[in-house]
């Protein structure tokens, strides 16, 4: 198959989807600087992590579960719009475009990040066809993952260490920055998918696997990646002195780390029903140039 | 009854759950900095709300749902931190002492906010006494009322109209930045006490009610009030040229819409079980110096 292409499609998918989800009220800045951040791009990862893991356990009709889906992207946004603020990495350009607050100041940035959370959560809490006992799931999970047992606390440990760090100090960074989060999206979709626990974990385990290989080839696209193709500023953790895996591990380290972490994730699922997508989504994880 | 004795007991009762159910973690200056601004004090209205609506419709037993009105309190923290920040309404005190940016920094202060948002759902998704299908409610009901359709939108039009506004932009941010949040307390504390329909409307009116009432004395006592007792400057409206219901109303206007509001509140929940309570509260709410 190809990925590239397959991506290419669903994160149009996902694109048509989110304009259906986003919420419309006022004040009307609001919600158009929430829109504004949503739709500026991006791959999307996430809610089809979230699809994927749901198909490759066997569910068929994605329909009732593609809110929770766009969901898991307010909530990747949300966590944009605040990480780019001048008080936290300072940052004027994602995806190519100006970010939230160069375009609408930092109060109505802050507030637009805080709304994306709380409607994210809303969102999940109208869904009317999944059980409430597995929203209840999937909320804790997301809440605990983009939290300050997951995402939030990776943040602040990347905020802390900005000069220096250990080997430790980095994993705990990636892995609570991006990591845990996009090891919520597969299994959710596992229970979604309503799997084995067996599975849920396999799905569980994949995730993090490729999380983390995720944020590797982040740190490594700083260095080897081009601008233009990125939409945002290159070799920005060597500016800014971030602790990356390459400034820790060496380059040639760090690929190796990647891709070994890509061939756990396989491994992890080998055993599921339909695994080809995800094994090709792990693949291309580490090959990928933007 | 000396309902002031009674909330100042009730303030201690709350103040020992939250230490229950505050999270603890790493890396530990984000959880110092959520449970410095959580334990800064406050009156804990939200969770008193809670529990007293639930109490004033026949349920006995509150342990229960402790964990969810400690949530309330969290999300109100939460948009107590961000409201703080320089790029919000710069505010480098709150009950008596430096608000979070002023101690932690800006980074941290935006990254408690947000864990304390983010923990308070997954605080209550971890609930498992409640039955999920209420579990939801709760949540839909408290993501609305603090997000994009209330607090967080009541926020963005307080600072959008800080230098001028009319009756309907003040009836706008004080319904949306506060009463809201407050009528989904009672609310919520209806669902829990497996209320009737009709009972969970009154005690929503009800909330709405003293909500609105709850601000309009806010503003009085920017006027009114003794800073030494209030904990934070007063007058600071005044200076910042917020919209206010004295600025626009008149300050004895302002009084008789307040009382007007409290007696609205009472008329609503005098068919309940045990209205005592909240009728005791409602004629407080006016009625404080604090």
């Amino acid at each position: 198959m190809d990925i590239k292409q397959y991506l290419k499609n669903y994160t149009e998918f996902i694109d048509q989807n989110i304009d259906r989800f986003l919420p419309k009220g006022k004040p009307s800045i609001l919600f158009e600087a929430m829109e504004y951040s949503v739709k500026a791009g991006g791959k999307r990862l996430r809610p089809i992590l979230v699809l994927e893991s749901a198909k490759a356990l066997g569910k068929n009709d994605i329909n009732d579960i593609i809110d929770i889906a766009v969901a898991t992207e307010f909530l990747h946004t949300y966590s944009l719009i605040h990480d780019d603020l001048p008080a936290m990495d300072d940052d004027g350009l994602r995806r190519g475009k100006p970010t939230s607050h160069i375009v609408y100041g930092e109060a109505i940035a802050i507030l637009a990040g805080d709304g994306l959370q709380s409607y994210a959560f809303e969102l999940i809490s109208k869904n009317e066809k999944i059980h409430p006992k597995k929203l209840i799931k999937v909320i804790n999970l997301l809440a605990h993952g983009t939290g300050v047992f997951g995402m939030v606390a990776g943040q602040t440990a990347d905020i802390l260490h900005e000069k220096e760090g250990t080997f430790d100090d980095i994993e705990f960074i990636h892995i609570h920055k991006t990591a845990k989060f996009i090891q919520v999206c597969c299994h959710i979709g596992a229970i979604l998918a309503d799997a084995s626990q067996e599975e849920q974990e396999a799905l569980a385990n994949y995730g993090l696997n490729i999380g983390i290989s995720f944020q590797i080839q982040d740190d490594i696209l700083d260095i080897e990646g081009e601008e233009e193709k990125l939409g945002k500023k290159v070799r920005k953790d060597i500016e800014k002195s971030k602790l990356t895996y390459p400034l820790v591990y060496g380059l040639e380290e760090s690929k190796k780390l990647a891709k070994k972490h890509v061939q756990e994730a396989i491994s992890s699922i080998e055993k599921i029903k339909n695994p080809e997508v995800l094994i090709n989504l792990a693949k291309f994880i580490i090959n990928r140039d933007v």
